[in-house]
């Protein structure tokens, strides 16, 4: 029972285009000044959408910000913002019109959702369509996921929002039959296989294109600790160069428009702390698909302290995984893995990257654990190559990693993208963090060492986060140093040391009480 | 699981504070550039939630937009919209910082409350608070009111959440012990009822300051509709010399801070077309309390295009209304009344002030329905009186109204408040709209009309409206006009006039098909 009497108006007068130098993020904003005779026919209210159309029909849906200031905007002008004015795509002193945005047909569908009701392929189609075409405020995106949440998605809701999602953006092709992905669900600080899995696999001969995202909320994406390497941006034509070259890429998947409704949900899950398994599916397969994928591993760690505590989620979790990439042409593997402390030692773009490298070099200081997953997650995505046999792909992916060929191939893959002149070090302000008693090291809380790691400044900083140098059942003795804390800015660091002294988000106790993997299950 | 690092940091550096002459609304918007030492630093994002300090303690929360453009914000500036500049209340040049602001702590309380969990008065009182400090985020907001209207919230709930929200707004006390009030939960067009029950009980000597609001979602509200004939804008200090001369009085209550937090829930409510009883109730009553009431009438109509379409709903309401006001030291009549159609004739400002100066002038044309169902409502008031017997307050109200007395209050009230020197006429463009066929009005359709009305410019256009000529149960000849459309501006009079093509609102049928009041219950 709305009452939206607001439909159907037509466009008002025409004005003057400005751009207006106010990055606005992900919401469109237009200005107009208070005595602009358009502004006070129509009634328009501060914060009201509005829909500014050009004379050829483009048109762009922004929220009203008022103004009483001629020199940001005069009465006989509109200001757009600037992302606003980008996907207008006009000259400035363009004449527009401006007129109440209709509110979104497919929020009737969003208040059937309230209700607790399902929703059918057509209303998460128009969901997400208005959603991608900027008609949704935030407001509006957190009452959906809020009720999806509430009420739960489906499988065949998690299908077609899914295919809703890859449906509203571009979609990369490659002309191949296999092209591989890996994916992790995410929530263990220093999981940087892909960095090892990539060269492993396009050493092989497989094709492994991979976007990846920078860090939302975590100390380090893959795409910010890849970046203390080589260039992580490019338009897509200058990735397919490179892919055709070297059979895979490690960049940022931020420039190819991959579902990009997935980017606005998630600016609205992150702050409200939102992690529904229905739209962690949708979010990832979506972006999966759409960056040409036909065969993905996906990575869920399990642990106390991980996003997956119990193995009967994970569970859960691959058959949803599997019946949507099903429906959608996605064969995807799941792998369950040992979520139960960071993995690796440095946390942190610079840190990640060191022991990346020390991997591939073959270093004897190289974390072992680091070198064990990516083994084992390259191992199973070249079992997807019809012509290894089930079960030799571990072997294979070691033959190319102790060989070098995986080194060689991330030499080449930073070269192609473009090495960094002059790579970031780590934090010169140094802690160490001293064991408070002799002791076993029983947990690793990954949430709390992730947010020490930030507040030293990962991943903006990418010298700063945390060095763990003992982990899961190490013996320590009283004032041994757990791990240090790295960062560059002396409040950054303070903050961080605090951080610490809340809690270091270590624990010591017998040998005997050391979790034993799965052990809960 | 959320992962928010960004607690417990500091202000960082000093910026001179700019006032920028945007406004947005309830939203407060800070601006920095981009090349601004504090940004870089701090790594904000745009739209991220920033907190402006001032040295004496005084600060705002913020959302960040981010300003390539000197002229508006310099690099050592920081800048304000007009909301948020004032609500600091410093002067432009004032040293300011800013730092991240912290995540309302109220949050884990909205996140019980997502899944499923029952929240107590404190945690009611944080989600409060931190709503009234700009706290939250509108997409915040909304995940609260879906959360809460999908899960529900008890009646002790309700009652909580209408305590915090009358704590964290002014409270008007008027040093009586009988302050009397009415209220209707709404969507019924053409319903002034107040602007009869104040004069009359005014009139007779019982203590009735109404505050009243403007139309949010409805052609009129009785602030918009009394404005036609006088002032409704004042002081908290001239409210209270008019009615301690006047024992009433009829104003926008906007002005007095009365359960602010509720006109920001009604922001987000409005837009998603959230409708819950307990929000509804809260909301209500925390308006009323805050306002210094003591004794209330509460108005619910009920028919098949109402807010409330079911006597059961009507009852549950009435239950969980009383049961609140008990607990509140608020004493709560609830009246059920006829909510089949539109009250009176007229539906707009003008026609209603129209409408209501004719019942209270006694003309032969002033509509019945209003004058019945204004009675009533005043009767019940006028029963608070310890001195008038159960029963006898219908007829003390029409002797009052027969008499002339509450014209003679009336013309006091327009006369202390401030009488409208040019009062506003009917829309000069006038549209009959005519039966189509022989028949009887068997239904009225009060969102259409409420609809049609607004889109020919009421409440902003205070002429604009629709003015009703046949009301159910009256008979019709094809061709006959059932009501007319009054605009002042041709594009809302296409508008107005392309919707009552879609659709009149009216249907005919035979003089049986006439539905019974309370008939379906």
């Amino acid at each position: 029972m709305t009452d939206t009497p607001d439909n159907n108006t037509t466009a008002v007068g025409q004005l003057a285009l400005r751009r207006i130098g106010i990055d606005t993020y992900r919401e469109n904003v237009a200005y107009l000044h208070r005595q602009c005779a358009v502004y006070r026919a129509e009634g328009f209210q501060a914060l009201a959408k509005v829909e500014v159309l050009a004379g050829d029909g483009r048109r762009v849906i922004a929220v009203l910000n008022v103004v009483d200031d001629e020199s940001l905007v005069a009465p006989e002008q509109l200001g757009l913002s600037e992302e606003a004015f980008n996907s207008l795509g006009l000259e400035p002193g363009a004449a527009v019109g401006v007129r109440h945005a209709e509110p979104p047909a497919s929020m009737e569908a969003v208040r059937r959702k309230i209700e607790g009701e399902r929703l059918n392929a057509t209303e998460l189609l128009g969901i997400v369509r208005d959603i991608a075409e900027h008609r949704y405020a935030k407001m509006e995106i957190a009452a959906f996921l809020v009720a999806s949440g509430q009420t739960g998605l489906d499988r065949d809701e998690v299908m077609n929002l899914t295919r809703a999602m890859v449906a509203q953006g571009e979609r990369l092709r490659w002309q191949r039959e296999l092209v591989a992905d890996k994916h992790c669900v995410g929530g263990i600080p220093g999981n940087r296989t892909s960095m090892l899995v990539v060269p492993i696999v396009a050493a092989h001969g497989l094709l492994m294109p991979k976007t990846s995202s920078r860090a939302i909320t975590s100390p380090a994406g893959t795409a910010d600790t890849m970046e203390v390497l080589a260039q992580v941006e490019m338009p897509p034509a200058r990735l397919r160069e490179i892919v055709d070259a070297e059979n895979g890429a490690l960049i940022w998947g931020g420039t190819a428009n991959l579902a990009p409704v997935d980017d606005i949900l998630i600016s609205v899950e992150r702050p409200l702390g939102l992690d529904y398994p229905g739209q962690m599916v949708a979010s990832i397969l979506s972006k999966k698909i759409s960056a040409g994928s036909t065969h993905l591993v996906i990575d869920i760690p399990v642990g106390p302290s991980a996003k997956v505590r119990h193995m009967r989620d994970a569970l859960a979790l691959r058959k949803l995984f599997e019946y949507v990439g099903d429906c959608l042409g996605l064969f995807v593997q799941v792998v369950v893995t040992d979520g139960r402390q960071p993995v690796g030692r440095g946390i942190g773009p610079v840190l990640e990257a060191r022991d990346v490298m020390q991997v591939l070099r073959n270093e004897p200081e190289a974390p072992a654990d680091l070198r064990q997953k990516a083994l084992r997650l390259a191992g199973r995505v070249l079992e997807f190559d019809p012509d290894v046999r089930g079960g030799d792909g571990f072997d294979i992916a070691r033959d190319i990693l102790d060989s070098g060929r995986a080194l060689a191939k991330m030499q080449r893959l930073i070269e192609a993208q473009g090495a960094q002149a002059d790579p970031p070090q780590p934090g010169a302000l140094v802690r160490e963090v001293p064991a408070p008693a002799d002791g076993t090291v029983i947990a690793i809380d990954n949430y709390q060492v992730a947010r020490i790691a930030r507040m030293a400044g990962a991943p903006m900083d990418k010298g700063a986060g945390v060095d763990l140098l003992k982990k899961l059942g190490d013996k320590v003795t009283a004032g041994e140093p757990l791990y240090r804390v790295h960062a560059s800015f002396p409040a950054d660091f303070r903050f961080a040391c605090a951080l610490v002294e809340q809690d270091s988000g270590y624990r010591l106790g017998g040998a005997d009480e050391v979790p034993q993997l799965f052990a809960e299950f």
